[in-house]
């Protein structure tokens, strides 16, 4: 069950230890300015199949793209507050969002496909966790609220998934 | 997105708000001594499909049965410490456990169909956030390590799951 050397590698798919310590795992911005993410239970880095989860932590004014994705998603805000911008896609565009206040305590679910976004309105470190399903996740990202849904850009494999997505494909070659 | 009076209620599949106050969540033992279970987002409760998450509080001494299932399950631990005990199940009954230490700030994973137990077998509470997929779960239950794989009792629904699925197939009827 143990392994010495997979822990802190980028893609430790192998070797997996059952128990991990959240504190020895790799954390980065990945290009996002004010973003810490690390994948805590994942399915490119730990070969998860049904589920995936992430800890993020968010920095006053820092925020998620505005996007979309057909699987599950819920947070579960350990830290700090914000806001949910959440836009009902039953246009041809998302829309002017609806704005929740999100809170330390608080849950969110963001219904199937419909565009949103989470920012640190607050003066604290915003704390997530992120339950996905379905993983690795593929997303939709706008530019706006009001670019057509068609318009969206799909990035895949997302940001934390780059490396080791990219990695296994050259085993495979 | 809102309603007033579902979301204390024990079945508030209908008019779930987007966000939730993990405080007013419904919030009991099931019949579990020690055990403190609230569903924060859940498939019978809430209509989730892929994913389903639990808080979950284990006084001292306290634990879940030996039990496994088929679907992905991670712990996240957020106070306290205890012991996951998990036995490969290649034989024709668990076995012997390995003893794992879990503390806060580790997570777990379960590999599926494996049969394992958590217990507090510290001195403080434990808190843990549990992930599953393929809601509702599932579990089979082993009165201790050596009962055969085929003697486990199938527990469906389970505790938590058990008011709402009854309730909603009466209404079937
Ligand atoms: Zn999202
Ligand atoms: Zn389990």
């Amino acid at each position: 069950y143990f392994s010495e050397t997979s822990l802190g590698a980028p893609c430790p798919i192998n070797g997996l230890p059952i128990v991990r310590n959240i504190s020895d795992l790799p954390q980065d911005n990945y290009g996002r300015p004010g973003l810490s993410h690390m994948t805590v239970a994942g399915s490119v880095l730990h070969g998860m199949k049904e589920v995936e989860i992430w800890l993020q932590t968010f920095a006053p004014g820092s925020e998620t793209p505005i996007h979309r994705h057909s699987c599950e998603e819920v947070f579960v805000v350990l830290k700090g507050s914000g806001t949910l911008y959440l836009a009902e896609t039953h246009g041809n565009f998302p829309g002017k969002p609806i704005e929740f206040p999100i809170f330390a305590n608080s849950t969110i679910h963001i219904p199937i496909n419909d565009a949103h976004q989470v920012k640190n309105t607050g003066h604290e470190d915003l704390q997530v966790l992120v339950i996905i399903s379905r993983p690795p996740i593929k997303i939709f990202i706008y530019e706006d609220w009001f670019m057509p849904h068609t318009a969206a850009r799909l990035k895949f494999p997302y940001y934390w998934d780059e490396q080791c997505i990219q990695e296994s494909q050259k085993d495979e070659l």
